[in-house]
């Protein structure tokens, strides 16, 4: 497929993603679905939010050849982790580049087997050592620039089933994998996510919930103090929906707290309902 | 070699890079040699840096291997660029790994024609509209998170050789592809790299020259009109060696001009050789 000759460990190498701006430049964006009882998810939201993702880095795609696609890398299993990524397209060396065409990687993981504690009892989480960089134009989206996430999840103490990641000013952001929620007096607290951090689809569909529910939410970066001080804190992803904080660094909370729990349910999660029946 | 089944536009995928860490998060360095009439150009110093890059990232690697893998994917080409990149290794999901490994491809490029005036008169030069975000863990190194570099190539101007980008401050870094140097009252300036940017073997090549000239340098952060009113200014990689601005926004110069031409000299670079003879 490709005329640049390549060596992979020393040995020669082809296929089709050796000279993909993906892997070049990390050109390109991501969404990862779960896959529950043979049903994707919040197919047609992830899908949304990752072609918006796209056209921020200026690619072209169609909606309905995601979704299809997004069956079929499911179709053979009933649980699953499905990732979907876009990577512009063109091969040349360098950073420039006029194609707004992207290859579409669809990867079909096994789900893995989360303990029902992590909802029931909530999760230990702790401060990652990274600070993320302000970068308002990449701010938001799912692309694939993830240094950050990687450095912050080195030093991952034993047990702990989250890092929170802070900006510069020391505001916390979100998780290495996950949005950031909390609660003070009634309020729910996610931080914006105008210069760094990734909007997942969960954390539209709680921020959903909490109106729904007639909850006052804030959208705001907050000191750290506020996040520890706290009534009740959560993460939230695709895969598992939320997982409560039960502690983070000298802090401790009885978790769920009652509006956690109540957001809980109001998400209709598969992976929550199962683990809180 | 893959167990997760794949699917590239819609056909069933496989091959060795589809779950590799470098191309779902980057997460892997790399660095552009120059062959030149049979010879990898500062082999030894590429490998160094390379690898200090790869320790960053807490990536082990063996220079000696490195530099026999680049001299093999170069022996086909009497004149070629020459990519070497290392991958983390590991096809888990998820940002945590413990792996210390590294893939290594090596790709074989054809070398570009470049315009000889490029170095006799001068490239045109434009202001990117991306700010490179803080990040001083990542500062530096030359990593695979390259969208930055990606946006600030957009809106490239007809005509145009390289782009430069400021920082947050509106202070200029760097070219999209190079080092930044300009000369005010015989003193030659360049950015400091301390939280964006990345430190190239020419950028290292040209502070020594300077060096074995006597000329005064001075690595740090300066406002964007030092550099427009600078005497001289000019881009450096490995590539090309130097190539001097001749115009910047409003601003000409008549290129290259005397302390550039110098260091032109002194750099040994076989196109800059070539170009000026």
């Amino acid at each position: 497929l490709s005329t640049v000759p390549a060596w992979l460990n020393g040995a020669p190498a082809d296929g089709a993603l050796l000279l993909s701006r993906g892997l070049h430049y990390g050109d390109g964006v991501f969404r990862t679905l779960l896959k529950y009882d043979g049903q994707l998810v919040d197919l047609k939201l992830q899908v949304i939010k990752l072609c918006h993702d796209a056209s921020v880095l200026g690619l072209d795609v169609d909606q309905e050849v995601l979704r299809s696609e997004a069956e079929a890398a499911g179709a053979a299993a009933d649980r699953a982790v499905v990732k979907l990524m876009l990577l512009r397209a063109g091969a040349g060396r360098g950073y420039r580049s006029d194609s707004r065409q992207a290859d579409r990687l669809a990867l079909c993981y096994p789900l893995p087997e989360y303990p029902a504690a992590h909802w029931r009892q909530g999760i230990a989480a702790f401060r990652s050592g990274i600070k993320l960089g302000r970068q308002p134009v990449l701010a938001g989206i799912k692309h694939l620039n993830r240094l950050e996430q990687v450095l912050g999840s080195r030093d991952w103490p034993e047990g702990a089933g989250e890092g929170i990641l802070c900006d510069e000013q020391l505001m916390p952001v979100c998780g290495t994998r996950s949005n950031l929620f909390w609660v003070r007096g009634g309020r729910l607290h996610t931080p914006s996510l105008e210069n760094c951090g990734v909007a997942g689809v969960m954390r539209d569909k709680v921020l959903a919930c909490a109106a729904a529910l007639g909850v006052p939410v804030e959208v705001a970066g907050r000191p750290w103090h506020e996040l520890s001080e706290a009534d009740e804190a959560f993460v939230t992803n695709s895969l598992v929906g939320i997982w409560p904080l039960r502690s983070l660094e000298q802090r401790s909370w009885t978790a769920p707290g009652s509006l956690t729990r109540k957001l809980m349910t109001a998400l209709r999660h598969p992976l929550i309902n199962s683990a809180m029946r």
